[in-house]
């Protein structure tokens, strides 16, 4: 940290001592993991700034744009349309959902068998450690799984700050009406809140704000196509952590710095492992900030990520919205289309997501795919399977949680794993 | 059974050999779990009959319904409207799921930690023992969860059979008109099938029958009130299960003459338990036949259950569809109207759920609530916390499966609660 921030946390009503020992074990496994590569990009030097500062310099940037009468807008899925918090000049932040805190406060309000994600949001504001959560006005939340739809029933008896978006089970006609209405709703909620209406100008620059940083982010995924791989899949799924994060402008700048020196280093032939290491495409359920763990341990058994098959990845990049738009409605209609591509197990049938990992798997030229899902997160490992018995690629269910009590086993299975690819 | 269907099973393509050891442990754990209980009222008879042939006669029956070129129609859940598949003169079947059956087999295509339901409609139709669902001409699930949402789309690779019902999450204007929407496809699809068509006096006829059936079962339901019970908690479980698999006008019948019977109890004050027993109301995840586990346990533990609120139970019977329409459209919008009052707790918010279990509560005057969910079955897992914080009487949650080793321990958990009801 740059500064001292301890007043801001109080003023935020953390719980000091506690987030104390969470940075200090935050700092420890972003060294551990982070610092003690290898190669790694100088663009990179950002991004470990950011971490650095994740619960500092951005909180009291978030604290300035709310004294300017901006709305903090939290989210937790990549179906709340960034769009229309950019129109009206919101900020839109992730919240804490990544690491094991709080858990004994969050299982008295939902069951022990949850999945770590929701058990974590819970529990970084139940024990007073998410100060992003403090800063929001409101938190949207989305009817995508069973767990996250009825957990938010609570958070909201807990944080009285929930609003919660319908996502349809299915993609057929009247789904699509479902869902334009729930955007449309939206719209009028956030126009509510900041007292701003969304007009045709404001509404093409956050769809080309967007855009452009899906834009940065699929160029980043384009060039951990080439072996040697010019990046790291930690620091790769790093960049993705944090676009939900930071700055959406700044964000997309410092991305495309990093992509011209991958692009530079791909051109010289340069990575950050030797050619010809074996590489391994994730698919499944997101990873929060500071889930590092299946990277890590794929990346210390001698192989590479080539990519994410995930919210926190190329769901999150993959489409962009169509930015020819000549009204506000149409603009909404638009971003409502572009949602409804995203690929979430969620939905009933799925089958463009198997396409999805097939043709990723292939532009990344990945030797084989590990599908993660988190523990009690039905819809992913429930896809896994069907997927499993449709794909004729090396493919592996890992099913995992935030602890490391199975770092031992997964590590086995995974080496094991890598060995049949070679 | 009253005579022998090996070759009907045969036909069936079921395993003979499995498939007899299945009926004898049924057996046995009927003799213990029913057959032993005292003052069973004589009505009971009938249901007894229905178990005992329930892989039998009642299979004979749907076999010759579909040599009359009726169409059998297997379901899973209150939300499929049975008035529809009785209007084109259909049987419907709920099909297997309550007991370990092919879980190994199950588990090669959903994950272990699914909920015991789903695993066991996958095991017995993998084990091939289920004639339920080898007499099916169509599948009917729905998108109440995400376990049987993503399961369905796996069974339908493996019977080719399932047309999936999608539910909504929320009851806004928006969701109403979805699931008009889908209640009118389910009825073209059921017209196709059936090669029939649903008119103005067929539609009324199944209206009117299926009402019939949720009188006589609220009838029960309010004969269960009284003290002392004249009908113990398993044997108004058993009843509630029949409905699922029983014709529906002479399961109405059988029904209403249980509660005559009933009826002369209660004016003599005659009661299957003594009176000033501990009641006890069962709120949660249905309980397919032969999952009789609970109701077991607390009867043997002194207490009387005295009512479900469950889809085998208040939730399959409370509300009634409106008989007054004079067109088939207008039919069809009664029909959806009702089905959405249902209080399944995939919907989010679904508050009136935490109301219907208070007026049952009182209306039944139950002592306690224990709240059952089937492990992993998320959304009653989840909203059982939350009821648990929102009411003032006495309130336990249990979670439990299919299987007898945690016996004991629900046992004594069970035994500690009644003890603070006396």
């Amino acid at each position: 940290m740059t500064k001292d921030y301890t007043q801001l946390w109080e003023s935020l009503g953390l719980n000091l001592g506690k987030h104390e020992g969470l940075l200090t074990v935050l700092s420890d496994a972003y060294k551990n993991i982070y610092l003690s590569q290898k190669n790694r990009p100088e663009g990179m030097k950002y991004f470990d700034f950011v971490i650095s500062e994740v619960h500092g310099l951005r909180i009291e940037e978030l604290y300035e744009a709310k004294k300017n009468k901006r709305k903090v807008i939290g989210t937790f899925c990549v179906y709340v349309p960034e769009e229309l918090i950019l129109a009206v000049d919101g900020v839109f932040v992730g919240l804490c959902a990544g690491a094991e805190v709080g858990f004994e406060e969050a299982e008295e309000y939902v069951p022990r068998n949850t999945c770590a994600l929701i058990k974590a949001f819970m529990g970084f504001k139940l024990a007073g450690l998410c100060p992003y959560a403090e800063m929001t006005d409101l938190i949207v939340g989305e009817t995508t799984c069973d767990g996250k739809k009825k957990a938010y029933e609570i958070f909201n008896d807990i944080t009285k700050k929930m609003y919660v978006m319908e996502i349809p089970n299915m993609k057929n006609e009247s789904d699509r009406i479902l869902w334009l209405n729930e955007v449309e709703k939206f719209k009028i909620k956030l126009e509510n809140l900041t007292v701003k209406k969304i007009t045709l100008d404001n509404l093409k620059k956050a769809v080309n704000i967007v855009n452009e940083k899906r834009k940065a982010l699929k160029r980043l995924s384009k060039l951990r196509a080439y072996d040697p791989v010019p990046i790291s899949g930690l620091d790769a799924l790093l960049v993705n952590q944090i676009s939900f994060y930071d700055d959406p402008i700044r964000f997309t700048q410092k991305v495309n710095e990093l992509c011209d020196e991958l692009e530079e280093r791909v051109k010289r032939g340069e990575g950050v492992f030797p050619k010809g290491k074996t590489r391994i495409l994730i698919a499944g359920s997101p990873f929060a900030i500071p889930n590092w763990k299946l990277h890590a341990i794929i990346e210390n058994s001698g192989a590479v990520v080539v990519g994410e098959e995930s919210c926190v990845g190329s769901r999150n990049y993959r489409e962009l919205t169509d930015e020819k738009f000549s009204t506000v409605e149409e603009g909404i209609q638009k971003i409502a289309s572009r949602y409804l591509t995203i690929d979430c197990a969620c939905f009933t049938p799925n089958s463009e997501r198997i396409d999805n990992i097939k043709n990723l798997k292939k532009a990344l030229n990945a030797d084989g795919v590990i599908h993660y899902s988190l523990q009690f997160c039905t819809p992913y490992m429930m896809e896994s399977f069907k997927i499993d018995k449709l794909v004729d690629f090396p493919f592996m269910r890992i099913e995992t949680d935030y602890s490391m009590e199975d770092f031992g086993q997964l590590k086995t299975r995974i080496e094991a794993f890598l060995e049949t690819l070679q």
